[in-house]
């Protein structure tokens, strides 16, 4: 899909809407009336066209039977007739050349399995002309700086510089409608509906060329192409802000995982990971959504400490707690601005800033002035009570002033005193707020995105394997079950991969197990080799610290045991393993989500995942700053750094088995989840061992 | 202070307002001005007098040169002269008899040392004639059901039930002009200012029984009283909500804290204690603040699970999302209501009811019904986006209608589309949120408010304990310092309370060493006891599984490495211990709060409390039930309950430590802080073990 193509859904010169009715209230004759006004690109030479075999004319627009009948070339065709006549109609469009579409009709997958098998029809028919589909069963699209609203909404949003794409149409509708009455505008909008076709990656790709949009914003119930999303937001949000509300949390999917990993890692973990590793800032309710675009629409980094200006001490520290507490970090002054604020006579010359309550706007003004001179100063929050010498549009005036030397983001509070000055405010793109709290959670969002885009570009890493051993090792499996559970006989794989594992060996008797232990060194290891015993421990299959003269009673009494376990009829033998003494346990972890592929889990010891979860995911492929920041980023982190003296874990080597066990994830898509647990990690430059692996496997189609 | 005494502030029969003027825009002025409307509880019978000796009559009030000359009794005296001139105008309020007193002056405390020096001669002088003192430095008092406005604010804000307690008034006066706007409603409005006299708890005592008041909300900066905002909040929240924000949450004190407890310990979490045992709701944002008070306001409890009634998938999925989030729990339905939700024709008879985008409001109104009918329904959240279909005032009626039956939170969503219905609410005292997850939010407020009123009033637990023998060894110790830290010397003191320790014993010789070694069996701890010896781990001097033949040598090597540290002056002996094996390790702390008292901490390990600061809080003296609480609120709980099938922990035996810790804190108010660091508790029915024990003893004055 290139942008060119979708260019003529927000600029066409053409347009056909067919299903337009002249029947008041209809969808087709609202949205005719909606379109009309519309006049291009270059102002008046658009031409539009209502289709329905009906009418001759409707609202003195020339009506046409079909498409077909209309002499000129069609750029856009907006479809609103019955769910079952819009294949028909698609054909119409495909053989009249038309690529753009839009379908408004509802009736497809939402509505049920009829609708689902219209609306694969729809696919095809877009598939054999190569047509630019959006819908079915959406609310249009609208392009406000074009004056194009191919919608059947009440109204149209203001001009604005943020592009909103939304799965709901109804949502859509209520952003609208909001959005005006609070004087939010809006660059362009697209209602995605069910995304037979385009999707919110179509968008986004266009979106991040357009000059028009400086933030895009987005609600999502789900992404279908995961791995393209990463791909395309990673690309957009080099340009600019994406800022994403997914709706959807709580999935089956992830409580009928078998792994460890599995049943920690649940969709919503992969979708923030997904929206982390391309920089998109994800928001957690509404508010957030258009309180985070409409700050990232005109701040996008803050460059310095925060500094609070205000005039009644309260709110001042309120904001100054949700500063520290985010950690974005409060400006500490120099020398001359606290001489500055000094002589100024504030109550104090130290951040934040409280010119007091019988301050005027002007003294609010020279402290704002002083500050906003700061080096050390980034960004300021100018919280301004409505005491009797404040004149809320002269201090307003400051703020719009100093803005263009430090962005400001004003904390007015109160209600008909200050509405004035808000509305001034709106039309310079900024927004007020009451609450200095909202605020600074609107702040770190910029910090957030500033930040994913200032790190370096992430290349994959990748090390040479022989894939083939592998490939063989795991064509030896029996691969009639659809899913299998491999345990520690797939060490070999750990070995391939270059990840550290024990010295061990497979021993079918009792003699080939000491003569293993002897060769391994006491104390060892024993445990069952068998893929129908999962839970090892459970059934009493594996023992620790054997020494040499238990390893024979220790051999048949695992065998007896893993032969008492009902299931258990396909035992392999004894795995012999050296005793890893001290180190500190980790796990790694990966599992295969349906939207992003190979999610990567990183965490400490069974406690802190099980208890705290306290773990961090990245999706695969990993690169090097991944796999650093995925261990840095759990809180037990600490652990690894060294707490009351300990040594530092060799973190290296983590990092080191996280590339390889992406790598793992991505060379054999049969893989479905794995968990290194634990892997005993020792200090710095000792290395870590893998304890203990398991892996589900699926048979390849 | 009695409630009657209260009453003359809100219900005066004759006001004085000292410092009135004719000079347009002067504080005096617009006071005067805002009283005059003023007509009392029985309509009309109010008397009104200016004071100021430049004036005969101000704005047609007749003037007086001081109080004094007031031939009539004055209920209530509202002062607006310079700083200087207020002591004098205290006493003759004292000498005239006058009771009540707002002082508004600013110039006190607020201002520097100078101002606090004036403000402590305001104390004396109230002191002296018993006056009730609001105040000085605030905006003035305000009962909207009476119609008195006695602020020198510009408008006065609409009848409703919610009383206000601001600490900033220029806050105060924010919440008056936005809530103007918002059309949120108050019934009484106090700006305590300095609250030099008079504070939260004055006013919280008057509110609970005042019949206007629904919900009680604060706003403050700090709390002098802090045991008696307790006990004053814990009664008033058994009849109302009480909601606070408490503004300044870093503070130095708890930096310069030299024990474990003390560092982990700082006034948020004293506060947060303070306000969970009291059972008031804390807010940490001004959007919160009203959100909670509004919702509190008409709904004090929810009996049942949260039902979601929606016209928009997404957002219903997201209402869905934050309830499970936040442990609201969603309703299950009955069969008969999931059968009327079939025949209705809505997507979902399950929760939450989707009634899909071409529902109009009656289709809405009826899901609305059949779902307010069924039992296990405690509140609905009704969400509706403005597509065609729907008329949102004829949905409001519906919401107005059923409200009754089952709480409902509206969330319709837009702006001029739903402009007219959200008046309509407001004027039922409903509010409408467009943001679903803020609904919820505030419907866990509700949940908060309801489960700490429905707790069985906790009454401390008190034990038996030989307090004389413990004054005597406290009064054994070094009393020159004015701190002092106390380690394993003040075993006795653990023993003395019932809190069960190793057996031990101080050994000032290697052959007594031995001997109680011999006593207590082996292996044997050994450590060494000074008070100048914090950390006697970093300087070698504890020994651990010492053997028997090791006893005389580890005596001589500990008392060789005391000496070779350089401050250890004070060398008691050497404290020889039982090893205990096994158990899981907690750690139970105390600190004295500056506002609160003692607060005790309970948390698992080390680990768990550096790292993940999992801990929790409780003002003592605790009950049975605070100490229950504790121990189960902290996230490592798991680990006590077991986890992999391990046996329970003995639970028990950790509520009589922090039973027992709390009365010690209680009877000795000289101990600072102390650490049970760590307690072994073993299995359940097998008890615990306090293995060391640090503590802070200040200097009685």
């Amino acid at each position: 899909m290139t942008e060119n193509m979708l260019e003529h859904f927000f600029y066409p010169e053409s347009i056909a809407v067919v299903g337009a009715t002249s029947r008041e209230g209809k969808v087709g004759n609202t949205l005719l009336k909606n379109i009309l006004p519309f006049r291009g690109k270059a102002k008046g030479h658009v031409r539009i066209y209502a289709v329905n075999p009906k009418y001759d004319k409707i609202l003195n627009v020339r009506c046409y039977p079909s498409v077909l009948q209309i002499e000129d070339v069609v750029d856009l065709a907006v479809v609103a007739v019955p769910a079952v006549s819009v294949p028909e109609v698609l054909e119409q469009c495909g053989a009249k050349g038309i690529k753009n579409v839009v379908v408004i009709s509802a009736g497809f997958k939402e509505a049920g399995r009829e609708g689902a098998v219209l609306e694969s029809k729809l696919v095809r028919i877009s598939d054999k002309y190569g047509l630019n589909l959006v819908g079915p069963n959406c609310l249009g699209i609208i392009n406000t700086h074009a004056g194009l609203n191919a919608t059947f909404g009440k109204s149209t949003p203001t001009k604005g510089n943020i592009a909103f794409l939304s799965q709901s149409g109804a949502f859509a509708l209520a952003v609208i409608d909001w959005a005006k009455a609070a004087n939010v505008g809006f660059s362009k909008m697209v209602s995605l509906g069910n995304k037979a076709v385009l999707d919110e990656c179509d968008f986004i790709e266009y979106l991040a060329m357009d000059a028009e949009t400086a933030v895009i914003t987005l609600y999502l119930e789900d992404i279908r192409e995961g791995r393209r999303f990463i791909d395309v937001a990673r690309e957009a949000t080099k340009t600019k802000p994406v800022v994403v509300l997914k709706s959807g949390k709580t999935e089956a999917g992830a409580k009928a995982a078998s792994s460890h990993t599995g049943s920690i890692a649940g969709s919503v973990e992969a979708f923030s990971a997904a929206f982390q590793q391309s920089g998109v800032v994800e928001a957690n309710s509404i508010n957030d959504l258009f309180d985070f675009s409409l700050t990232l629409s005109r701040i996008r980094h803050v460059s310095g400490g925060i500094a609070i200006v205000t005039n009644s001490g309260g709110p001042g520290v309120m904001a100054a707690d949700a500063i520290e507490e985010s950690g974005l970090g409060l400006a500490a002054f120099d020398r001359e601005t606290m001489e500055k604020l000094r002589d100024l006579h504030v109550a104090n010359f130290y951040n934040p800033v409280d010119v007091m309550g019988d301050a005027d706007s002007d003294k609010f003004g020279s402290a704002l002035g002083i500050v906003s001179a700061a080096e050390s100063v980034g960004a300021i929050i100018a919280i301004l009570s409505p005491t009797a010498p404040i004149e809320f549009d002269k201090a307003g005036d400051y703020v719009l002033e100093l803005n263009d030397k430090k962005p400001i983001i004003p904390v007015f509070m109160g209600g008909d005193e200050i509405a004035n000055t808000v509305e001034r405010f709106k039309k310079q793109g900024i927004t007020n707020y009451f609450d200095p709290v909202r605020a600074v959670k609107a702040l770190c969002a910029v910090k957030k995105y500033s930040e994913s885009r200032d790190k370096v570009s992430a290349t994959p890493f990748y090390f040479k394997v022989h894939r083939k051993a592998i490939e063989e090792l795991i064509g030896l499996w029996d691969r009639k079950e659809v899913k299998r559970g491999i345990g520690v006989e797939g060490f070999k794989v750990l070995e391939t991969y270059g990840i550290p594992v024990p010295p061990y060996g497979k021993a079918e008797t009792a003699a080939e197990a000491l003569e293993l232990a002897d060769r391994i060194g006491y104390p060892v290891s024993m445990k069952i080799v068998s893929p129908d015993i999962v839970h090892k421990t459970d059934v009493g299959c594996v023992k620790l610290n054997v020494r040499r003269e238990e390893v024979k009673e220790t051999f048949f009494e695992i065998l007896h045991r893993a032969e008492k376990y009902t299931s258990a009829r396909r035992i392999e033998g004894v795995l012999v393993q050296q005793m890893v003494e001290g180190g500190k346990e980790v796990i790694v972890g990966m599992k295969r989500d349906m939207h992003f592929g190979p999610l990567i889990m990183f965490g400490l010891g069974g406690i802190y995942v099980e208890v705290f979860k306290d773990v961090s995911f990245r999706i695969a492929p990993l690169s090097k700053e991944d796999a650093i920041e995925m261990i840095k980023s759990v809180k037990a982190y600490r652990i690894l750094r060294g707490v009351r003296g300990e040594p530092m874990s060799d973190i290296d080597s983590l990092v080191d088995v996280l590339l390889r066990v992406s790598q793992l994830s991505m060379d054999f898509p049969e893989i479905l989840e794995a968990d290194l647990n634990p892997i005993k990690v020792f200090e710095h430059g000792k290395g870590c061992y893998a304890i203990d692996f398991k892996m589900i496997i699926e048979a390849k189609k």
